[in-house]
């Protein structure tokens, strides 16, 4: 139905069920396009025959004032982009339910952008400049050609729970190395002696630096581990399991996993696969504290983000820098919550 | 930074970090606004002399064409409202995922509304007219009065998992009454005497009509029902159990959750709460298909949701609709799939 005005007039368009713009108000109010804008700019001058005029001819289209148009002259669209690379790990959906909301207290919008893996965001960025968006949230790898890219956009970027590739960026992240250090000291003074490790998929900065924090933290102790590769899934806790217990001859007394779905499945394969008790036989931890981890059939010992403190941070910073583009980068770096749970035997907190 | 292209040049605006609109490169290159917007604009006539200048300008100012700009031209702004309710419901980040994914492949972004409440959709109602979206999809309850909003402001809208009330509207469901109807007569003839239902929150359309269906299907075998009232949690599951258990006297063998996440609860609260064998002392069912009803410890008997056969319907139908605005309502109901799991005793299927 797209139409062009000099052919049609703005009554014919609204009847055929059009939806007016300002061009068409300006052309049946008789006066410029800019007087129409003028009309519904809050503290715009506009003489009040003008006014009236303009009035009458939305009202006769019922045109309401677009927030694309005013974009033009305001110079902010008042969206922000919002990157996150899978949507159905059960960490981010908070993390978004969150992060939209605080955005909308502020008045601004959420353009979403649901990635199919960490480092899939060469496709959106067009996307991203054509929509002129104020700001940016993401949740997912930029390279730094990409980082480059907003620059010279001035589309301001706040990354979360990652940081800038070798520069300066601003940041938002739970504190990964100093969650796993205070799971290893607590494993290895419960006495454990033999560690496995389930990573995450290769291009996640989180599953990396929990996967150092565990690996250094156990070398400061004169324990190494067996480490195995997982994707941040149910299923890869069962198959990261079996491939540890193979690995040491079903010696495996501490399972680290990097996040708390693969604990979950690590639980299940140890009590259904195995018939090991949890955490008799097997201590298991995780890191997120998602909603499940805290279910009676797991409570599993975690790290919980604290995810609102984390999504207010972000969206603070993201709005600063709209506010202010010559605000210079910071990262902010969140310590989780220990949980105890009961998947793990710990020492006493000292 | 909001700034009047009269008072400052768009050379010194660019220097100054302000992001160029088509204004700067209009005033730059000496054309109109509207010789930049037919520039920039597939097809549209221009002079090659005039194309040229507003191209350099265009380079100069590093600007590039909007994307609202563009749709107060074709009066398309190639986005789609999203309004679900209850994004950590574990249901639907994988809706939201689906639906964003196969937006995007249309060239259809996604402008996010997160609602608190199914009935909280009014505070969302404003901006969705202001950003002048091309149509919605929405899982939350509309009113007679918002759908006519919609009708109002020519914005088609599709319904995901909910009819109109009291009108036709296009919209796409799982079959809940079929899914109900399949789970009790399969209940009942493996026999199952004492039944209990755990329902939605009140507001909820999903939860009126599973528990429509289970209790009606019950009526025709001749059994009656317990029901208590859930929300659709974890803890609901808990809860609704307790309940249960005390109205009935600890009789209750077979327990029916108007969603997957209740029964997860009350298979969890059963067994460690009650000591309680499922299935073979309690038989629990569920609604969805999420991911966790899969994992090792549940293995829900339930309906689940095709949700990408769904949510491409939903896609389909509101593009169809965003073409042609004229097209009559449609509603797409959706048969779920039975699956068998190991919670509850159930009759073969004939």
């Amino acid at each position: 139905m797209t139409r062009n005005s000099k052919q049609t007039s703005p009554r014919q368009l609204a009847s055929a069920g059009v939806r007016p713009t300002s061009y068409d108000v300006a052309l049946l109010a008789g006066v410029s396009q800019s007087a129409v804008s003028r009309c519904f700019r809050p503290g715009a001058s506009i003489a009040a025959k003008t006014r009236a005029k303009v009035l009458a001819a939305a009202r006769e289209l019922d045109y309401s004032p677009n927030a694309m148009a005013s974009g033009l002259i305001t110079r902010r669209s008042n969206l922000v982009a919002v990157l996150i690379s899978n949507l159905t790990n059960l960490y981010y959906p908070e993390v978004l339910a969150e992060i939209t909301r605080r955005l909308s207290d502020r008045g601004i919008r959420v353009l979403l952008f649901a990635l199919q893996a960490e480092s899939d965001v060469d496709a959106s960025l067009d996307q991203i400049w054509r929509y002129g968006v104020d700001g940016a949230i993401v949740a997912a790898r930029l390279s730094q050609a990409q980082l480059h890219e907003f620059a010279r956009h001035r589309v301001p970027v706040v990354l979360y729970n990652r940081l800038g590739d070798g520069e300066p960026v601003a940041s938002v992240c739970c504190d990964s190395v100093g969650g796993e250090r205070q799971l290893i000291d607590r494993l290895v003074a419960a006495g454990h002696r033999e560690f496995g490790i389930i990573s995450g998929p290769d291009d996640s900065y989180v599953s990396q630096e929990r996967v150092r924090g565990a690996v250094t933290r156990l070398q400061d102790h004169g324990h190494s581990a067996h480490v195995v590769k997982g994707a941040f899934d149910y299923v890869s806790g069962e198959s990261g399991l079996k491939a540890l217990m193979a690995m040491t001859d079903g010696r495996i007394d501490a399972l680290v996993c990097a996040n708390d779905l693969m604990a979950i499945g690590a639980v299940d394969c140890a009590r259904i696969g195995y018939g090991k008790a949890v955490p008799c036989d097997l201590s298991i931890v995780g890191f997120d504290g998602v909603a499940p981890a805290f279910w009676g059939n797991y409570r599993i010992s975690t790290i919980r983000q604290p995810v609102r403190r984390m999504t207010e941070a972000a969206v603070t910073m993201v709005v600063e820098r709209i506010e202010d583009p010559a605000l210079l980068p910071e990262v902010r770096s969140f310590a989780g919550d220990f949980i105890e749970g009961a998947s793990a035997r710990l020492a006493p907190a000292r």
